[in-house]
């Protein structure tokens, strides 16, 4: 299975551009850098010890997207390895702040940034999706993280 | 809203080809074919009468794709607008197979057979998914329909 | 095939949410408000008498997105019938700032608002992907527009 | 990167459920799983040397689906990880049929079928779609590999 790393408060998901990923136009369609941010923080709380379907099971607690503040540099294409990148760049009772970035590695080392963005995620009751305290469990974890 | 119609057992249901439809091979990405058909398969049970969400919540009944069999024809492009059909070739105590068939109307109406598929649908419990009875009512819809 | 309506400079086109649409936390998923944005964009051009495809073909011209600043205020799940609205709110020389809205009406008339987003379009040369002045002919159907 | 594994003619991709492929019915959304097979066919043949970009660049020739025999056995849920199989059934001139297998290891190394497949793809002109011979070296590579 896919492995991510971990340095500096950064973490890196790496993902694979396919087939299902680009569009007519020879590039990766916008909606799919969405897709591939939210693996990265999946794979994020992941790598810190936290499954989401536990979360939701045990806490009743699941995160949702409150705003996405994206920025499209250049267009990734198909076969490109990319690497998303996912870390904390603020903490509150409710919600987190993410910073994430996808990147593609050239040639000769060099990094082409695809897309940045600043998302927002809240912590809602499963059922009713009405805003909750972030669990404290989860809190200490992103304490340690930083 | 979009509207579907229906003449001599066959639901046609319109469907436009968007960005996010194709990939960078200039054409319709295979799956989303499926996405399409699906979209037909719940609009004319919506011209039925039947809604999948109240099936679900009433009756703890869902529908689930047991077998797709799929011929990919001619491909179908960004913009095409896209007539998809489905009708019931087989009704059993707790599936049903349909016949579905994707076209595109050309100039001076000369259709094209973009993609033709037999897709049995298994009625299953929404908790366990274990398979069930289709309801009564939902069989006698269909009867009325044949 | 669905239509759409415009009104005061707002753009609206109509969007059903289907299975396809939704995710395990028995919701729209996040990226595909994307889409739907898009699918509206599209609309909205096709309803000025502009095809994306005739504008690569014959300018070699081709529309890619910037920037999405969005906000996602409640939830929209399946079945749910939304307005997916577009408006002009700024027009540059070789990008266009587009607001555009999700709209989920309710009983009575009640509208609630799923989403809203700030979309920075661009026009690049369908080759290179490099900046290019939108056409004029475009320039004048939105002035016509505003 | 993600790593597959070959043995006995089997190859073997890792796909992980993410939230963008299930339904709000809780498992995988059916054609979401043509998607994983897709990509386990594209891994299979950059695992043989053969990159799909450079055939179309070098050899104008791209590869399509021409039919897809699926079974749906059980569903697949959030956070599942999946082992998604290809391998050569049958190869002709112009196409070549895969046999494809999606399952998921369970607790003390059972194995669950969730899909399989018959695949058929054909080879064609990345210009006109009109089916054409495959690529000598190809069809030797598949040759060394049976």
């Amino acid at each position: 299975m896919n492995e991510g790393s971990y340095t500096e408060g950064i973490f890196s998901w790496p993902v694979r551009v396919y087939y299902e990923d680009t569009d007519f136009a020879g590039v990766v369609y916008y909606a799919n850098y969405l897709k591939f941010m939210e693996r990265s923080r999946t794979e994020y709380l992941r790598f810190l010890g936290v499954e989401q379907g536990t979360l939701r099971a045990e806490n009743n607690c699941i995160f949702v997207v409150r705003q996405a503040l994206v920025d499209f540099h250049q267009a990734a294409r198909f076969n490109d390895a990319l690497s998303v990148q996912t870390s904390v760049k603020l903490k509150r009772k409710a919600s987190i702040l993410f910073h994430q970035r996808i990147e593609k590695v050239e040639e000769e080392g060099k990094k082409l940034l695809i897309c940045s963005a600043d998302v927002t995620i809240a912590c809602v009751d499963a059922g009713t999706f009405r805003p909750m305290r972030i669990p404290r469990f989860l809190l200490e974890v992103f304490e340690r993280d930083s």
